[in-house]
């Protein structure tokens, strides 16, 4: 069986496609270096020089000014050198190949690309593609498709991690439409991975992919069952497009059966705490007293975020 | 009565959201301070490591390269890291609120905002979320609908100061649409405030507010009259939209009545100073024999605007 | 005769607008400071502080990411401030003329402009008026119109000498639409001026300029018999729009004619070079097994390319 794009022979990392298959001790040191950098955050001079001379691309050929931003801090704190590509009307449009496009940024001694793309499997093909030219420039996926978002899902364990400490004692469910997210997949992937031992999956059939079982999921399409007594709850968003299409009734009907309100987050345990990727549909997926009271971390997320992407990069770029 | 959100406790400046109730001597400071930016620009390294490792978020939800630019030029100039948000395209666009976007940037730690939006009091009310979170980011606004424009005000200020030294023995005159200008309500407030004895506003009556008079300003409808032995002319930049409007009758008649020629500028002092804010529509609100001739100092206003945004953010900074 | 705008007068460049009237020792002293700046992609921290503190401003009339982001990093390598400017979306949109434009940028002590044009002559009149305004910002053009790429022309002479060492021995064939190639123009200047002996112009009849021969260019419109025993062949970006027109028949026929193929490869010399500015329309100009085979060169030229801009904005810097 061949190696995984994303790691070198010896089973460190090389780039970040997916949290599948990443060991737990892999997965623990990426949060370790995490914490390490959030009190970066609290300095006078919010920089480290660890990525200072290189040349980090956000190459974006969906738009996602939230997750970029995210990026570029990270990247800026480690005192690297930014470009940012929105592709989607550049070189595509002159008709230029993913990977020709690829190939000239390496040409220019890229250090690492950050890479969103609507396609699965975008990021994965870069990263094959600058392995077999022997480029050393690494790839982080920033989302692809359906697919993944892995450090999405490791800002998720960071908090989780953070708040619940234990992960061999916990509850988690995951809310909404599952059948399209690459969080909840990488979400999913981590916490079974770092031992969590029940994993719960909430929504309306129509948005439960298949699958789940065979993953360790439990599968609940009432939420009031789903909720019972768990620690954490992670909150998808709802794509606007869904709500208009054949999957679902209307977002009120939505809201009514699977939105975060008090009262179905009173079903949890009376710690648990609420988890949510952003942006926030309120009134949709979740209600505004639950997104802004005291059991939500969802701000705390984005503050992690940061240090997770830092960590990420810089263990990518060899620290 | 209480505090505006833009004062400390001690009366001190946290965020810049308007001029009007700033006290003399904190104009006069900020005009101090950028006194001490020129020289930067003049030196061979153009930086001073002031904001070195914060985070300066150009917040734009209206589109206005040029005054981005100076802002992303200034906060270069102070080491800043900086990071370009255009928002109409964005996170607004998947539906997220505006105070979701604010806690979202606030949550990776941005030390500073640069407001622009086409509503008025959008920054104001970024400030006060700020403040009731408990959050350090400091909020400059850029230009917030027809409200306000105080970083174009205090240059402006700068700029007079510079070629005529005492404000307290000065005529200045504020020529085009009032009505709509947030330049001309951010003039008015500190050229009041730095005991300016004479401000006159000229103008068609359409395009001229209410309440100048309440402000002790002097209203001329005759270009003739109103330029008569001033020492300062301020052109207003007429909107595209409102040629065509109800308001007026064409570019040309505009032109002719209210458009300052060389014949008209001969009826203010001999060194009266002409500005703009930029940028010009050349032959509807002024001739480019003024624009480009002896008295014009539009060009060093857009310098010291550089000085002014600097001083302005070091001073939040807590410099 | 008066002097070109972009030599001072003690016949250094001041600014860099075209490559014709460039002497040979000003064009291999370009070359062998490039050289000195590739060993910097090299280290552990690919930065050199010579433009630091400068401010370094992209001005993209014409929308290239690719042109735009080899000088952003060849800028921020050199430590500049960088800022970049789409034009087309807003000054020009509120009716800012192009040197009004360049006014403002200058007032905020600018000192470099990398211009991107697609009208011939834009770089050309602004460092004219930069010049007259007595302004030290220097102007470095990016491609304007079908009339010059400067750079291009440099990197690709880079690439050539790298290859073949001696110019003065060489056969050069440049192969696609002509007529309406910056690139062939500033390569054909570069060429003749180096001392290439035999410079050959490939392509149909329709997009062949009048005037080739007087460059001392030879024309071929049979490419089997222009590619024989030449060292180096220059492939040409063949247009998108250009193969809708009535200028050719059709993209299958180009490819037919006049796309390089290994069989038409074989007739130049066994170890000639292949050469392309990107991006490639792979089976329209060049068949993918040349464009990835043993002699192309296309991607060191995107390396040498950051090398080359480094040079040239160190130069102008005064370096």
């Amino acid at each position: 069986m061949s190696r995984h794009p994303q790691l070198n022979e010896d089973g460190s990392l090389r780039h970040l496609l997916t949290l599948e298959g990443l060991s737990p001790s892999l997965i623990t040191r990426i949060l370790d270096t995490a914490a390490s950098f959030t009190s970066v955050a609290d300095r006078e001079v919010k920089k480290v020089p660890l990525l200072r001379g290189k040349s980090v691309f956000n190459l974006f050929f969906e738009n996602s000014t939230r997750t970029r931003t995210t990026f570029e801090i990270a990247a800026k704190r480690l005192s690297a050198d930014v470009v940012n590509l929105n592709i989607s009307a550049s070189s595509t449009s002159k008709g230029e190949s993913l990977l020709d496009t690829v190939d000239n940024l390496a040409a220019m001694q890229a250090d690492m690309f950050v890479v969103r793309h609507a396609q699965s499997g975008a990021p994965y093909q870069i990263a094959e593609h600058l392995n077999k030219i022997g480029s050393d420039a690494r790839v982080i996926n920033a989302g692809d498709g359906q697919h993944a978002h892995p450090t999405q899902g490791l800002l998720d364990m960071y908090t989780i991690r953070h708040y619940k400490k234990d992960f061999t004692q916990l509850r988690v469910a995951i809310v909404g439409d599952l059948l399209h997210s690459r969080v909840a997949r990488s979400d999913i992937h981590a916490l079974t991975t770092l031992g969590v031992p029940e994993v719960r999956a909430i929504g309306p059939q129509t948005l439960l992919p298949g699958g789940l079982e065979q993953m360790g999921v439990q599968v609940y399409t009432d939420m009031n069952a789903g909720l019972k007594d768990v620690d954490v709850i992670i909150m998808l968003r709802l794509q606007n497009e869904r709500m208009q299409g054949a999957l679902l009734p209307s977002a009120q009907e939505y809201f009514h059966a699977f939105g975060l309100t008090p009262e179905k987050l009173a079903l949890a345990k009376p710690d648990a705490i609420v988890m949510h990727p952003g942006p926030m549909n309120r009134g949709v997926e979740i209600d505004s007293a639950v997104a802004d009271g005291p059991q939500s971390v969802i701000l705390a997320q984005v503050t992690f975020g940061i240090a997770v992407r830092m960590a990420v990069m810089s263990i990518l770029a060899g620290h």
